[in-house]
Parts: structure tokens; sequence; C-alpha cells
């Protein structure tokens, strides 16, 4: 078994969406295609999409990770399949430790495709493959999920953010993220409690998003304050990703949920997160991105890290709501999928034949991830 | 002023060397010219050529970082020069905290080429202009150096790594660096012996880079017990880069100096160093390479972050020793530079009109960096 072409295409994410730190006007992301020749099964195509925020990675894989994985003699593992660890090996072989950024974007997109390939040759959808690899066959039945969304957008104002939530909640969708964090904190209550009105009140069924806008010098402490009466499902990303003082302090004085990770790309960073970041398995939750991280391989290598550690696979909740995470979320037990509920947006929504309801997912049953029943991933991946 | 063109092209840099962590065959850098249309004065070309161990960096700075220079409508700043600060802020627009690596290559050998063109618009050499930015016009005179060498060869030998060293010393070097971890200890113990008989048996003047081969399960405590009799000037890079709780175990029970922070690519990564490692300022040394961390914007806020620490800067070495370093080193009086002795090697060597004594380095008068007064680099810089 070989793997015979590999093409990656840059796309535009571009949205006049932003959170509190950048904005999406020049986001870009790698979609990917990958032949395998499996010999008596033909021809198999994995397509991998890059998670949003990084940017395509088109360089790296063309430079350095594709030329790597075309040099394997032999990608066949156990049971005939597709071995994803093998192909992982070969892509970090001469990367020094250390220097988990894009590196690992382009690696983990091109691991998404593999275990897209390695799902079809078994003909399975990849939770399963996922679930028998990694979890002891065991899976959620339902997938936990949560809408995200309540971006800033020019000229937008709380109407707007109210007539989006609404839409999510008629989706299906209980419990709702939105971006705080931009403007000041009477700015954030309002938004907040526009958002609350829609949700009876329920501040479990509201997390806010502050994409890293607190600092040491600031008004984390204030924040936290101003947050803490409406008893928030949790604030997400308070401050720099590698800023454990910070997070160490706001545990101390903040009871609600806090939830982090997003912006670390590797088993020790997500080490270090957890040794030194004063987070608290009984309610903390941990946002490492497999599409980010290097991919499934590592992925699963933090899961089983953290379950070490004492952290429940329910207090792992990875960043972005791509279909690689439905699929990890689903197949490794793990506690909520994010979905980018704005359907628009070409990440948004899931494969289509997801069902939400009652705030959970229903299981795909195409074999991979099924990217080809997502009409917007689609429309682009079909043309590599 | 403003920025008309940048060039870059990937250079290989494959060399039989390698160390105990990976090969150097496939290694690659990038060269980069840029193009400052000055009014006045003309145009200006800066170059910047890439630090070793981490690849070119084509695809970044073609895809992000060269387009956001070249939308900046007017790079002048004070006293009618560039502003290598302004264009790193725009670098760095709409990039994410966290995930140092790659990017942080690109930035840096942008950020070199920026600073070679300031430079050479004010008609003084580097160290001159970083020394005025950051370290209120003073300077190293002398520029204390070591040499580093004894890689691990295909069929080399004790034999052939004692010419080696020999042909340090016969060119003014007096400390040197060789390559450990690669073999079992005994081996390591046998290459520090032939390298001391050449040192009049002084462990100060020799230094051994073990390339990230501890572990917390392996033999960390058997290596430090082993090295320890030899009084070794340091131990670098003990163990994977953001393993904070071996380096805190390890400066436990062994006294001597540790060097590390290669590894690490950012000002934040470098806090979480000083905060977690065990280092001790008295002593260990950081690492932290300027070309490979976002260059020299970023470094001069690490060095005042670390000195905010009680760290001198006596403690601050460069890694890799390219010609960047060297100024650094000079302009911000640091604690030595890196030299790659091995003339053959491409980043082997400084400027030609550095003159090596006693284990110190003339000032170079040239304007910029002086790429162009060293032959191999200057070969595939002109090309551009």
């Amino acid at each position: 078994m070989r793997i015979k072409d590999i093409r990656e295409r840059p796309v535009s994410l571009s949205d006049p969406m932003s959170n509190a730190g950048i904005s999406y006007l020049e986001m870009t992301a790698s979609a990917v295609a990958i032949d395998i020749d499996t010999g008596e099964k033909g021809m198999i195509t994995g397509y991998g999409f890059s998670s949003v925020g990084r940017y395509a990675q088109s360089g790296l894989i063309s430079e350095r990770f594709a030329p790597r994985l075309l040099a394997i003699e032999d990608v066949e593992g156990a049971n005939c399949g597709l071995d994803p660890v093998r192909c992982w090996a070969t892509m970090m072989a001469n990367e020094k430790p250390g220097g988990d950024g894009d590196r690992a974007g382009a690696v983990g997109v091109l691991d998404m495709a593999l275990w897209d390939a390695a799902a079809k040759i078994r003909g399975i959808p990849l939770w399963q493959l996922l679930s028998e690899s990694y979890n002891e066959g065991n899976f959620h039945k339902r997938v936990p999920v949560y809408a995200t969304g309540g971006h800033y957008y020019p000229n937008s104002d709380l109407e707007a953010l109210k007539d989006e939530i609404k839409g999510y909640l008629d989706q299906g969708y209980d419990r709702i993220k939105i971006k705080c964090g931009q403007g000041d904190l009477a700015d954030d209550c309002t938004r907040i409690e526009a958002v609350l009105a829609l949700l009876d009140g329920d501040g479990s069924r509201l997390a806010v998003d502050v994409n890293c806008m607190c600092s040491t010098s600031g008004t984390t402490q204030e924040m936290a304050d101003a947050y803490a009466p409406y008893k928030l499902a949790w604030i997400e990303e308070p401050g720099h990703p590698h800023d454990f003082e910070l997070l160490t302090a706001l545990t101390g004085y903040y009871d609600g949920p806090i939830a982090t990770g997003e912006n670390l790309f590797s088993m020790s960073e997500t080490y270090n997160l957890l040794s030194y970041g004063g987070l608290r398995p009984d309610r903390d939750m941990v946002q490492v991105d497999p599409a980010l991280s290097y991919g499934m391989v590592e992925y699963a290598n933090i899961v089983r890290l953290a379950e070490a550690g004492g952290w429940p696979r329910s207090q792992m909740v990875p960043h972005a709501g791509h279909l690689l995470a439905y699929h990890a979320v689903a197949g490794l037990q793990l506690g909520a999928h994010e979905i980018a509920a704005r359907r628009d947006f070409i990440l948004g929504g899931l494969q289509d034949e997801v069902l939400i309801e009652d705030g959970t997912g229903s299981l795909p049953q195409t074999p991979g991830i099924g990217f080809e029943s997502h009409a917007q991933l689609w429309a682009l991946l079909k043309e590599l």
C-alpha cells in the first residue's frame, strides 16, 4: 500500500467576522487530498481541511511533509489497513523538538486526510475507527454539541446578535458560546444579558470566549467579578496561551469553569498547561485542537496523557468544531463538540446526515470523515 | 521610505554531520534579500540567512509575511532611519498568540534583513545600532567566542575528533563545544577525555551538547554523575525543550552549569523556562536564537525580560553562531558567541574582517551585518 499523490490548495476563509484578537478578512486554510494505492481495493482518496485561525500551510506541506510521506515505501498496517501512526513518525523525522506552531497544523491536516483514507479503506466512519483504536470500542451514542457564534461584525448591534442566537436555538442547539472581550466590561455584560434572556436566564447554557484579551497587568479579576453572577458554562481563553500565572491566579478567585488550550499544539505544551496552569479537572476544560496539533496521532496521546493526570475525557473539548473533531468527540467520548453554527461560513455546520436535536448530534455512517456530505467543503475539496 | 521588493530562496545546508537527535542531510535555510527605497540615499538591500536546524521558510514568507511587509506605506522611523519595530508589528498582525515555531523563523529571517538594511542606511555596523537601540551605547570591545564542532559523522573516529578540535585551537579559539549523547555514556566519556587532553585537562574550556537525549524516565542522573568529575563549562540541551521537570530535577543534583533554550522561540516561552525550569542565574545559560525567535525585535525584549528576572546578560548565549548573533552578543554585551568553526560548512566562521585571538573576536566595521564579507554566504546571497 503506497501514497501515490498529495494535492494541497490554499482556500480563502475570508469573513467579515472578528474576535477580540484578530480579523478573519485574510484568513486561509489548506484543502488536501491524498491518493492511496491500496492494491486490491484500488485507489482511495482521503481528504483534509485545516482548522480555522492559523492559515493555510501550503509551503510547509510541499517543502517538508508531503515529500516525506511520498517516500514511504509501504503504509500498510494491521488488518490490511493504512497505518497513520507510521506515516506520522515519518513526517516528523528530522524535526527538532519544540516549535509546535505552523508545523503542527501542516502535519495535522495531512494526518486528517490519512485517517479519512484509513477509515474509508476499512469501510467505516472515522469515529468507529478511533473508537476501536483508542477507546476499546466505546463511543458516544449521541454526541454532545454546542453552537458557537456571536462574533463581532462591522456595524452589528445587539438585535443582530439576538437574531443570530435565536436561529441557533431554532436549529436544535441548547448551549451557546459567544465572543466577548473586544469592548469594555459593560459592553460584555450587555451582550451576555441579551443572550441569557433567550436561554431562560440559565448561565450554564452560555459560554463566553474572550480570546486572550486578559493580561496579568490588566483587568482579569474585574472581568471575573463581572461575569461571576451569571454562573456561565465557562470563560474561554482568558489570557495568552503560555500565561500560566494568569490562569493560576484566575482559578484562585473565580469558581466557575475555565476553558483553554486552543493555542497550544502538542503533548508537551498540554503537559505544561496541566502542570502549571492551576486548572481543576473537576470543572475546567482543555480545548487543544487535533487538526492544529499534529493530528489524531498526537491528539490521542494528549487525551491519554490528560487521563493519566486525572483529567476525565469529559473535560476535553476540542477547539473549532471541524468534522474531524466531531469524530474525535464521538469516538473518544470527549466532553462536547463545538459547531460553527453560522451555515454560510465555509466551516459552518456538520456532515449533512448529522441531525441535531436537544443539544446532541447523531452519528454519521458514511465511511471516513464525510467531507463528501458537507456541501461547502465538498465544493472546494472535489476540485482537488 | 518603502519596501520595494522581497526575494527569498531556499538553500540546501546538506551535510553528513548529525547530532544525537537529527540528521542534516535534508536541512535547508532561507536566503533573503529586501530592497528598501530610501528616497535620498537610493535603493539599499538588506540580507538575511536562516539559522540552522529549522529548515527554510519559503512558504510562510511568500504566503503571509512578505505580503504584509510590502503593504506598509512608510517604514521610516526616527533619525531618518528604517524602523524594524514597526515592520515587525505589521508582520505579526492577525497572528494568534502561541504557536511559536516555523513562523518565528520566517519572521526572524525577514527581521534580520530589515536590521541589516537599517544599519546600512545609518552607515554603521549592526552591533553599533543594537548598542544604541537597546544597550545605552555600551558594547563588547572584544567579543567572547567559543568554537562548536565535534558532531557525529559516518565512519568517524576519535582521531578525527581530535584533529578537528586541534584545528580550532590553532585558529585562536580557547573554548570548545562538542556533541555527546548519541552513543552510550562510556562513549561520551571517551570523547570528553580525548578533547580534554587537548585543553590541558581544563573542563571549564569544554562544553557538551546532548541535543535533548535525556528523558525523565531515562538516565539523566547517570549522565550528570558521569560528567560531573570533568567540571565542564556546561551541559547543553539536556532534555525536551518543554520538559521543565527534568531541568528542575537536573539542577537539583548537578552543580555545574546547564545551558538550554535553543528550541524555545518567543518571549513567553522564555518566561516559562525561567519561571518553571529551576535554572540558576548565577551559572546557567539561556540559548534562545534571535534568528529563530521572531528576530532582534523579540530577542531584545527577551533579554530585557530575563534581566528584569535577575538574569545578567552574561548568561544569554545565543544558539547557532550566525552573523546576526555575533552583532547581538557584541552590541548587547551578551555572554558569548558560538562559532560553527568548521570552515567548509556554509554557516561556518564569521565575517572575514573578524579576527579571532585568545578566545575573543574583533568588531566588524562594515555597515550592516556584513554578509558581503562572508565568502560562502555571499556566494549564495549575491544571486538574489
